[in-house]
């Protein structure tokens, strides 16, 4: 069952209604006992976990069961609904990629990127969401500790994003391993060099170096062209544009510091030329980096 | 009471019967209903938990009680014992500092970074330790449960470093916040110009980029001299020297890395000629890159 070209949402779970920030980088929405979900897509990423009931999941792969232990992974962009919802309680989770993505190490993490971030890394790529698999119950009671302990982390009077962060890493590594033990490096399309070229631009996009492809190629032990393709294959873009985004990601996370204002973003990613930044920005972000500011710096909000 | 001059440590903690690796860079030994711990000391930071019973604390700083939720934090070389246990039961960690330290964001962390890593970071500078204080019972709660998860990632067929490093990472910072939320800000000794330095230094080298002081100065706003000053006034070393000893624990963690040689090593820390990445690293590390190579890069080892 196929429901490609029949699905269109009737709603767009939007950034006003999740509310995220500078400050709330994580949401945990939780839901009980709610009607039908009718057909909707999302601004952000949003994994979905169900502790109590059942209900029927539909998306372009079709209907699917939802029990106990179900864990959905949406993309962006994506369409589902949820419907003959029977006493069903869970969790929505919503995240600030750029702000995930501030890490170095993450990339690291290949699985949990590419269930995470992918579309967020590769928007032009082809990797599939919704993606739907079952928990254990043993680690569904260990990832609703996880989500307490965020939850009790912002309402500590010494809140600490850092803290956050390791809290939210865990849960997300916690979930790419299950996913994992069940799929094995399936999971993982990418050819090594393509995985070696993302490290490696990703150190660019870090230091704020100057980047081109016959560097890189170089470095990997391959032509340019040859890296091109590979890269294009998985990604859905070259290195080139590629690298375009995660700058303006990077970028994201540092307009969002209140340390700095748009003209030392601007310099620190290397565009001396604030309009051509700007321009940048919008294309890569959806919004000028003003607007960006504007619809994620916002304060607590509860 | 002050009895600095007076203590002699009987024995060492080293290496041998701590047994950190690569594989295993943070190790859990509970004690229980012991003896007197003679005098001693160790060759990394241990860190000391009390989870039931009373024994008195002797160090240079004199004689304290110990009881449920007393922590110690006791630096390299520094020496210390136990004596007049009662049904004394705790933990003792012990962590490799260089992997720790390979955390680009850790530095940020100021309080958490002096409080575990001052020693190592400043092996010149007058940080005192021992630390001894309390914590709540709430907090020892959670902390054992923390410790419980370090220990059961060790035990999983798919054991991840990258969430060993995410729980102990949050270990310290809760501890760190419990320090912080007792001491204040008193903790954090350092100007404000002598962070900006520290924290452009790490750029320098996780970057791998060239190093020189006047720079420094400059992007931070005053003259070398007046920087050198403060440097020296906080750490006990200049920035240059600061920089080359954090060179060489950087190179430590790659040292450690299965995925290069010493050969490569020494590149990506930017030293072409090996012998003299071996002189500077033994100066740094006591030992040269071979046997620091063997002395951690052990197997499993329970």
């Amino acid at each position: 069952m196929n429901l490609t070209s029949s699905l269109s949402p009737r709603k767009t779970i939007r950034q006003d209604s999740v509310q995220l920030s500078h400050r709330r980088p994580v949401r945990i929405h939780p839901f009980a006992n709610h009607g039908d979900y009718p057909l909707h897509d999302h601004e952000f990423y949003e994994i979905c976990l169900i502790l109590r009931g059942h209900a029927e999941h539909l998306s372009d792969d079709g209907v699917s069961p939802l029990r106990r232990g179900s864990v959905v992974i949406m993309s962006p962009g994506r369409v589902h609904g949820l419907r003959k919802p029977t006493g069903l309680n869970g969790v929505n989770i919503y995240y600030l990629a750029p702000w995930l993505l501030g890490d170095p190490m993450l990339l690291q993490q290949r699985l949990l990127a590419l269930l995470f971030l992918g579309k967020t890394l590769f928007p032009a790529g082809t990797l599939r969401t919704p993606i739907l698999f079952e928990i254990s119950s043993h680690t569904l009671i260990r990832l609703e500790r996880m989500m307490e302990e965020i939850t009790a982390e912002y309402a500590h009077p010494f809140a600490s994003l850092f803290s956050v962060r390791l809290l939210f890493l865990r849960f997300l590594h916690e979930l790419s391993r299950e996913y994992e033990i069940r799929h094995g490096g399936s999971g993982i399309p990418f050819h090594e060099e393509v995985w070696a070229a993302i490290l490696l631009i990703e150190q660019c996009v870090q230091q704020n170096r100057k980047f081109n492809v016959s560097d890189l190629a170089r470095q990997i032990g391959c032509s340019a062209g040859h890296l091109h393709r590979l890269f294009c294959g998985a990604t859905g873009a070259g290195p080139m544009e590629y690298f375009q985004t995660r700058r303006m990601q990077h970028a994201a996370c540092l307009v969002l510091d209140p340390e700095f204002n748009l003209t030392q973003v601007a310099y620190q990613v290397g565009c001396a030329d604030s309009a051509h930044f700007s321009r940048c920005f919008r294309q890569h972000m959806g919004m000028t980096p003003r607007d960006y500011k504007r619809n994620f710096q916002i304060g607590e909000c509860g």
